[in-house]
């Protein structure tokens, strides 16, 4: 299967991007063509200040890169290295009624929370388009909030297809139910805008400082404690094995061990487990010509198939 | 001065073009920076057929070489050569507000006329704020219907330099006012929805059959006739100097000669006005390799310019 995910540069990423999506990422490339790419284009939607996208996008692909994204299994670039995603955007701009735009939520929800009404935000939609149509891809990990998007694209591809024959691949969107409920430092979903993240790549005192905000209940240290309803093992599990797990579970039933025990716990758990890719993050971080390396590669790979697939569509645009 | 102009690439010329704009367009080589580019990514906002498109695009630039268009003096080039410009056109889009594209008179009014309401019809404007600011353009001969997509171009601009400082040069319309009223075989403004055209490059037959059914009054052939009120004068006039224009008004007044007899004069002269640009233009479309030889002259310089530009942008914005 060709898989594309496309990935917002936009600050650090935490254990629940981890657990909800990257794991599964990092999976995927052994029995699939994986297509991820670093969408600095879209990220343009939200923020303008270059010195800010720059940074963001180093600190993604570092990321990425360190927790396992394989450069050479897998292909792996930065939007803006392969342009003619931007033509296949104008192109499919013609086949794009407006109404299909005006009704997506997505538009509708942000310009109702006060963000600004600008183009770029409205037809980002389309500009997605083009990053699944352009290469062919079959399935796209969405949220529940993108499923409309997909539908889009898919709208889009049926329309061209219908004109100019079999061109585009009709995508699917693939969505990460349950196992992407990874729960934050309160017990709620845990997600950037709510605060309450563990972050993979913070230092370690910050780190030990987002573990330690995680809301227990008042149960004495002496005292059985119940695993099922404690967020620190809920997030502890995530890192543990079966039998990992089920010493920890003893150590709750039998008591004598207080959350502050259980949190430097799963502090260790965090750093140990994230180890090596923290220390491959930083080393790539002080030195960003190998990331560009990297995503040289990638981009190389990219760019061939988007010519291939332009060359197909210049001859029906007449270009 | 750095002007800009855009071609539509939409069908045969005629000498309502010619005297309206693109007589000016050759004589203002001279002493200007003259950018001329084939508008091929607009054009695909009306018409989404390749090969019509394609064969669209040879007989434009067929057209604007023979006439005069000089390849070593100005830039002319074929936009979709330039792919910076869907680029900068994406960038723009961040700093467009909706509002300024939806009050868009022109596109109000395409949608009135029953035209669908695509995406690429409603951001048409933004692109050609992106062919403007990607060249530093300073003045854009455009029509009165255009003027407010000059409008839109500056107010994207002047968003940006607020932000980043003074990246774009502010573009002037400049209207076409009453050179530009060339009247038709009817008499009304000569225009192809008028259907009252005089083709340029028409083969013999058609140009004597749209000269024919040029409107006259009914004096009879011996008496004298008014050339102030006679359509065909008013568009002879165009091909004399003073003296051609006092012997012809000598001959309406004087009588003896019919509406025929002006007529088969005005078919001569703009066979003989034409002549050498008819030649040079059917020699062009049976070597259309010549065409793509003189475009890529000047798609190298245009890139070359947008290149530069692009640098500073992408310092900007973070790529």
């Amino acid at each position: 299967m060709r898989i594309l995910s496309g990935i917002q540069p936009s600050g650090d990423l935490h254990i629940g991007n981890y657990f909800g999506a990257i794991k599964q990422m990092i999976e995927a490339q052994n029995d699939n063509e994986m297509l991820i790419f670093i969408a600095n284009y879209h990220a343009m939607t939200s923020n303008q200040k270059g010195e800010i996208l720059e940074q963001n996008i180093l600190k993604a692909a570092a990321a990425f890169l360190s927790l396992g994204i394989d450069p050479n299994k897998s292909i792996f670039w930065l939007q803006s290295d392969v342009k003619e995603v931007l033509e296949l955007y104008w192109i499919l701009s013609q086949f794009t009624p407006m109404g299909l735009l005006e009704r997506a939520h997505s538009y509708k929800d942000k310009i109702a929370k006060g963000i600004n009404a600008s183009h770029g935000l409205f037809s980002y939609p389309v500009l997605m388009a083009a990053d699944i149509l352009l290469f062919d891809a079959q399935i796209i990990p969405v949220g529940k909030d993108q499923i409309q998007h997909i539908e889009i694209a898919r709208d889009i591809a049926l329309k061209i297809n219908n004109e100019w024959g079999e061109i585009f691949t009709l995508p699917k969107a693939k969505i990460d139910d349950e196992i992407s409920v990874i729960i934050g430092t309160d017990g709620s979903k845990m997600s950037k805008s709510y605060q309450n993240t563990i972050d993979i790549f913070g230092d370690e005192k910050v780190l030990k400082k987002q573990i330690s905000s995680i809301i227990t209940d008042s149960t004495d240290l002496k005292d059985p404690k119940d695993w099922r309803k404690c967020n620190v093992f809920n997030i502890a599990k995530l890192f543990l094995d079966k039998k990992g797990q089920e010493d920890l579970k003893i150590k709750y039933e039998q008591g004598g061990e207080g959350y502050g025990h259980f949190k430097m716990y799963l502090y260790d758990l965090i750093l140990n487990y994230f180890k090596e890719a923290r220390q491959r993050y930083h080393d790539f971080l002080s030195h960003p010509e190998e990331i560009k390396e990297c995503l040289q590669i990638g981009a190389k790979k990219a760019k061939n198939i988007a010519l291939q697939k332009m060359q197909r569509i210049y001859e029906k645009i007449g270009i």
